[in-house]
């Protein structure tokens, strides 16, 4: 096993930043030595913050570095499978945040190449690495509720995104939903095969203006038998609601949210607990470090990642579905066809 | 008011038995008179057992007599609606257990000759009456969670009835979730407009070779904009799983399980909380008890019952729905248009 | 076994009306059949409310009514023993309200009485009957926490009563921690041997210009070698506070508080768990019941009663330590010794 | 501010290594420098390890360095309060880990020294900065629970030390208890005034015959005149029992163990929660980096630590009236005399 893996950074945003963070601070055998953004104000800031010793513009100063062994696309989502299939190309090994295209072809173009090359290729589902979702995983796939039938995610943020967010974002299934496609799978162990999807806009009428929803229920019907449904919101006051339940022949086992803390405070007038944690980056704080462990240690050790690129390509498959769905006024459409 | 109320139970049956313990012992102002039960034995035992003063195989005999002020009708459910119809142009207050029938013309009948009588109807929906239920409610009803968008309702039987109860039930949508249609209806406080039903045959092979399935989902979009989901297990091994929430635009309120106990138990091996009750008599015998004494304080106070006959049909009208969905592959199905 | 136990209650205060309503309405195989109060109108109107066929002012009318089997004596606190020797005497089973008097020599002439007469006797230790605590006392007592190690108590009441009752209580340790100090002897399974007692007047002045204190922490040692530990203040602004737990040396069990219902209210501000019942008759209510069934079954089978008259002594000695204990400023004292 | 804070690190055993580590991947401005251990493997490992430029069997080329700003006492406790001294000396700040010495007049000598050299002086307490318990603290020091009336520490460890640790650990009230005794200072914002210890020999007779006790509750009056209570055990099977519930007289604030995630998982047999977290690296192991980050930031920015010298005076003296309570078998003790 190689004791360093040199890791490239391309994109210095939200989730760049959070990456090259943990991957300097919280990683070992992760080395950061460069880190890329379009727009070089934010490249070069942090590298500074983090002692990266180099920063670029160009994204291909990183894929063409021989002494770089894997790369971090958290650019955009339009260059994750372009950028996905140059790095493939260029050998280093892959961490590409979700989704790697809205497109099916080009998510299969980058399987092709990933698999042509046989560089390790792993998709930030973060989720499948939080502490309660992979127990409830474990747990169900020891048979500790014997036959799965019945999945049930629940999933909402706990404010809306600008409209101009909601614009780009390709639409509430294919941008939020994403996550609870790909936990469904995790936790079920079998395959989507249809679903069913209701929307509604009852957070903000604007949100409906722009063409999505903010509300929505999707049953899903998986290739084992089992039955599941999610339902989201995008704006949860109490703060990021995010809960799973998994129940089979044998038991059920359920997850519940995360709280800064575990107190409770009584008083005349009432008995408090504390409300869930905020947003994504205060609950899956620790998942993240998680998966890039995972990424960094399966590159050095040569081992199978713990998500990869057909892991990437399934939940956009179910997504493309729940659309159509919900478009059909909530009739049932088969996961896997075309759009 | 009046100080005591009359009646007589039709039906000495497990739930016959049930009203006429409770009435007898539990619920102030009632008094049973009488009993009656096509079985002779049945009825003459629990008169006796309860000190009742008269048993009867005919119930026309307690239709019939002048000294009876209300009847609860505990009799097979294909007896539901010809049964309130005599005893509503005899002039007694009803309480019929659900369902009042899975023939909508004759609910109508039903309805029509309740309302040209002018007795109270109340129908059997014990759940509105738990103590989580409806304090859920009345969070609801009160604004504490804002705008209803989504109501998730829970309902999983400990264990499988036998196949002979199955085959006479009319299908798990009519005979289970038409109660978990009543409690939609009832925490959100709007009627239901559509629904889309997917059901699998999971817990015994026997369930679907009788024509019906032991394990479902059904989603639901209600007149008022929000949208619902219900879970349903004919098999839930860890006892009966009956929760409910409601989310809104200003919050939620979730109601858990009941258990035998507060305890928990920390070993070496494990942290062990109580199961939930293990089947409705357990989990809702409180429940019971308050709908009977609203019942007998309507009558008592010639006031409005909280569960009409108007209550007895919706759910009916949802089953309907719910069941033509599932026979259409979970297509939507608009609820209200004749079967 | 005799189907049915003939009962006189003796005291219509807030104590006896809860007993003979129970009786009445929730107790199989008891028959109350007079009630009687130094106050005529007390025992009358309680006679009528629950159609008791006798009441009287002068308790030897039931203690000499040969068609009555046994008594509840529900009268002031000085009453208890004379009128426990007099029942015993007339051959009467007896359920004493706690204490069986402050006075040790008059308690052991109850017991000497009662074990001469061969009657029932039981003290109204209700908490014991509680289904927390005794499924606590249940596990514990089938090894499930190994050997006891520790046991605590938290005893709140959620308001301090009126000046006039503390001066007449015979102090927090008799009045209140009595209950306390059967619940340890009840879960330890094992004798108390000595005590340490701190006390403190935090919740009122009034109550230490009475002489007595409203906050007190009592350390125990138990004749097997545990040790035990009981807090107790008179007012939990939160209601009332009932919980124990038994820790050992193979795991501990807790025992939570009772609530009014299951929900949980998240909005923007808090997380909201319902607040404890608020005092002995919301919480206690049905063990209240459970230890009326208990008593009339041990009369009607000729078994023994489930809490002895020298578990009515037992406490009141611990009580007496304790304040001797407080009264040397926390110096241990022990159990046993006469004050 | 200063940037970074250069530290060396004096002793590399289990404490040692688990500071120097945080230090270098968790608390940004901290640099170690220079680690020094008697043993000189212990020393070049970690330094090797963490990528530490120096390593040392002998402290005093720590002390002496003029390049390093403070340092971390992590080396055995008969050394804490010279090496303190001699840092203070030096003009080094100060980390000490806890107890500062078991000996008054050595602490006492530490605090004289310190306060003459102006530098910054933390002692170990760890646990003030765990979430849970930060959160009490912050609640009651609002007012969240009014006047405080009770406090209640529950401090168990999972499993009792090796005898030769027993024997030179000073006893449980000075090795373990200290801890809790620096709790109820934080909690209560009031001194202990006095003590009244019980302790016993439960876990391992081993124990007993090494002079000491595996069990004990410690009952404390606090000088603003709250009570207060503490139960320890050397042996809680289920893991490390770690509670604590401040009540007062608007209400109460209570803190529940740590668990490795928040699944419920039910079945047939039963309903089980996570077990506690199993000692106190996995329970504290942020509130280490929260309290050194607290030391790093006290220091560049020249403002108090958090827990200062005093501090650590302070629950020694308690622990030394807790021990002679013991030994006087129960009797209070007086907090702050010389033994």
């Amino acid at each position: 096993m190689n004791e360093t893996l040199r890791i490239g950074v391309i994109g210095a945003g939200r989730i760049g930043k959070l990456h090259a963070n943990n991957l300097v601070n919280s990683v070992p055998g992760a080395r950061v030595t460069a880190v890329s953004d379009v727009y070089e104000p934010a490249a070069k800031e942090l590298a500074e913050k983090l002692g990266i010793p180099a920063w670029y513009t160009d994204h291909r100063k990183i894929i063409e570095d021989p002494d770089i062994d894997a790369v971090f696309i958290c650019s955009s989502t339009d260059t994750h499978s372009p950028v996905s299939i140059e790095a493939a190309r260029a050998g280093k090994h892959i961490f590409c945040e979700k989704p790697i295209d809205h497109d099916l072809a080009k998510i299969e173009k980058v399987l092709e190449e990933v698999n042509r090359a046989g560089v390790k290729y792993q998709v930030g589902f973060n989720r499948r690495f939080d502490r309660n979702f992979s127990r409830v995983q474990e747990v169900v796939k020891g048979g500790g509720v014997g036959d799965v039938h019945i999945v049930k995610v629940t999933s909402r943020d706990p404010a809306a995104p600008p409209i101009s967010y909601v614009k780009a974002s390709g639409g509430i299934f294919v941008d939020m939903t994403i996550h609870d496609f790909d936990m469904v799978r995790f936790l079920s162990g079998s395959e989507v095969e249809e679903v069913s999807a209701y929307g509604a806009c009852l957070v903000d009428p604007a949100i409906g203006e722009a063409g999505d929803v903010d509300t929505c229920i999707i049953t899903l019907r998986f290739k084992n038998g089992a039955l599941g449904v999610i339902d989201n919101s995008r704006q949860a006051v109490y703060g990021y609601d995010q809960r799973v339940e998994v129940f089979g022949s044998k038991g059920m086992i359920t997850a519940d949210n995360e709280t800064a803390n575990n107190t409770t405070w009584y008083t005349a007038e009432s008995v408090q607990k504390e409300k869930p944690l905020w947003f994504f980056l205060e609950r899956y704080n620790e998942a993240f470090i998680t998966e890039e462990k995972a990424f960094v240690k399966a590159c050095l050790t040569d081992t199978d990642t713990p998500v990869g690129a057909f892991d990437g390509l399934q939940p956009v498959l179910i997504a493309i579905a729940a659309k159509k769905s919900y478009e059909l006024g909530g009739a049932p459409v088969k996961v896997g066809g075309r759009a």
